[in-house]
């Protein structure tokens, strides 16, 4: 449509206030006009960005994993280019935007650029955590059906097997191989049992409790499964929160954290349980739903997990360790237990930083708390 | 920063031929400029956008999932709002829109509102796809693992079961008892015999074949699966195309697409089989990879799958029949067998109206025809 010099006006004015950043570059990438939302998000003050180089004034591209050379190619061929492009802004953190990027032409050749871009972080994080849900929640559904039908089955063999064996001559080779079916059928039956946990198919009754006396109440089972080189250390002293527990899965779950800590340390180290408050807020960045939490966190200083090795964390059988060793079912079941709680999981690792554990349980109210 | 007139122009003149779509209304939603690629998307002639309110111009909101309701409370809060916007354009199929509204204020109150939007239709299917591919993949890792596990369980328990029976008492409560577990055995093994099909660990050794001969091989089968009330209805004349196939599993696929198809017309019909070439270009609004497909449809006129349905359609165990009818193993062997082939599946399917399973297998190259 025609635009009307005051209508002009009106629009940059509007563009100037707008949430979305907005940059226009001439053919050589010098920068015509950015809105404060732009200043805003390259960091630089405003009035700062004007006739300055695109490529000079903005960090926006200096993340390992950015885009770029995608994004020039693009825009080298004529063509628009949008996507997402991460960002470690000078405040810390990891942000993560989205960018469209379109040349605008006269006669065929461009003669500007002009960009849009927002801040999609808590969205893609959101929709990453959702989708994960999704994935694990699937993964749950089948290793329950699946567990339950052959729990069914080895009820059977296992029962059966043991009366025709009250009718076997000892030391036959009848009874040896028996013997050798039972022996499986159980081991099979430990196996079942676990993923049970990771399909929360467990029974319990929960009850209230202050953390910090839920963990206390662990210790004595957790130094029993930390290796001979490793320590534990607590700090409980911020712990005092109230949450609903089943009190013996909460304990499968920080035996089977401390015992993953104790191996990405194989050469010893100290492995940190902490529990504390903590609120979460509306827009987080972690994608996690607001409210308050009573937290978990187990901490070690070891090898951490490779990239991409996060995704699939608490998938079963989807482990980082050596074939052999470990069932690959211990992250899983700590999975099982926490959505069993309503909880949620946030891993931090870094190869070679180490990984910390935190598990977010809903913080019981204080009208439980009286009625308790 | 400060805008010069001369600025002003060309960010004007920039933005009416942006691809994103720009809308500024003022306070009571009367549109004070929309550019061209907003005109586009709402449908209406080059121009005719200006003067009018938006909510009389766009047909924006019209889709049963519009979330109107959300965008407008966020509006009268003084607030900004951005989400997806599904529409269904005049000219058929189904958009998803990137939109983004902020109100600008002054003084507090809003005197204008500008948006912004995008189509991200093709952007949202991939993303769409992948994550049901990661989901459907971590199902197989776990399904492979667990058949695997119990096949060798198993494997123990029948070879040592036959054996133990050999020397016992015919009629004996023994025997009885052992009779039971060779058979609970039998049945387990055939269950993790169709999940290894869904995860994917069949030998088998492809071979260059027309799709519509392979079809046409599978026809005798096919028909001694359909119920008495159905029948089969070919539409081979577009199906000359080669593909690699594992003519074993091919058959496999087709079985269960029309023991699928029977089941959703439990009072008869016709179940069509057609095939045909079709080449996904770069854009495509499924989300599918480009390229030369040969494609198999089995279409059914039955009762459609109910919303929600089809996104956990290949998930082992997870039916839409009643309680005790069929495996649930179905279509995630279907799902196995187009994967193990490179291929994708598209299902369209409507409440009522029926639904289309469409397998989409690489079409085989000139090259490889001319060597086989």
């Amino acid at each position: 449509m025609k635009t009307a010099p005051e209508v002009c006006g009106t629009v940059l004015e509007c563009l100037d206030k707008s949430p979305e950043a907005v940059l226009l570059t001439d053919a050589g990438g010098r920068i015509v006009y950015a809105n404060e939302a732009f200043e805003r998000l390259a960091g630089c003050a405003p009035g700062e960005a004007a006739g300055k180089t695109a490529a000079a004034l903005s960090k926006w591209f200096d993340h390992p994993e950015s885009p770029r050379k995608e994004l020039l190619t693009a825009l080298k061929a004529g063509k628009e280019w949008s996507g997402r492009v991460p960002r470690r802004p000078s405040d810390g953190g990891e942000r993560l935007l989205s960018v469209r990027i379109a040349p605008v032409k006269k006669s065929g050749a461009a003669v500007h650029y002009l960009a849009f871009a927002r801040d999609v972080t808590v969205e893609a994080s959101r929709e990453k955590r959702s989708a994960e849900e999704r994935k694990l929640e699937a993964l749950g559904t089948l290793s329950g059906q699946l567990a339950h039908d052959f729990n069914n089955l080895l009820t059977i063999i296992i029962g059966s097997m043991e009366m025709i064996m009250e009718e076997m001559t000892p030391q036959s080779v009848s009874m040896k191989l028996s013997q050798g079916i039972l022996q499986a059928s159980k081991e099979s039956a430990e196996l079942i049992k676990k993923l049970l946990v990771f399909a929360r198919r467990q029974d319990g009754a929960p009850s209230l409790v202050r953390l910090d006396a839920a963990i206390a109440e662990a210790k004595p089972q957790l130094e029993k499964f930390q290796g001979p080189v490793h320590k534990l250390s607590y700090d409980l002293s911020r712990g005092s929160v109230c949450v609903k527990l089943e009190q013996e899965q909460f304990k499968q779950l920080l035996r089977n954290l401390v015992v993953n800590a104790c191996e990405a340390m194989p050469y010893g180290g100290t492995i940190r349980i902490a529990a504390y408050e903590e609120r979460v807020g509306h827009e987080d960045a972690r994608g996690m739903k607001d409210g308050d939490y009573a937290v978990i966190e187990v901490s070690d200083a070891g090898r951490g997990f490779p990239p991409g090795a996060l995704e699939r964390l608490f998938e079963p059988f989807v482990t980082t360790k050596p074939k052999g060793k470990g069932s690959g079912l211990g992250l899983s079941m700590v999975y099982g237990i926490v959505k069993q709680h309503k909880g949620e999981i946030i891993v931090d690792s870094g190869s070679g930083v180490g990984s910390a554990f935190r598990i977010y349980l809903p913080k019981a109210e204080a009208a439980e708390k009286a009625r308790a």
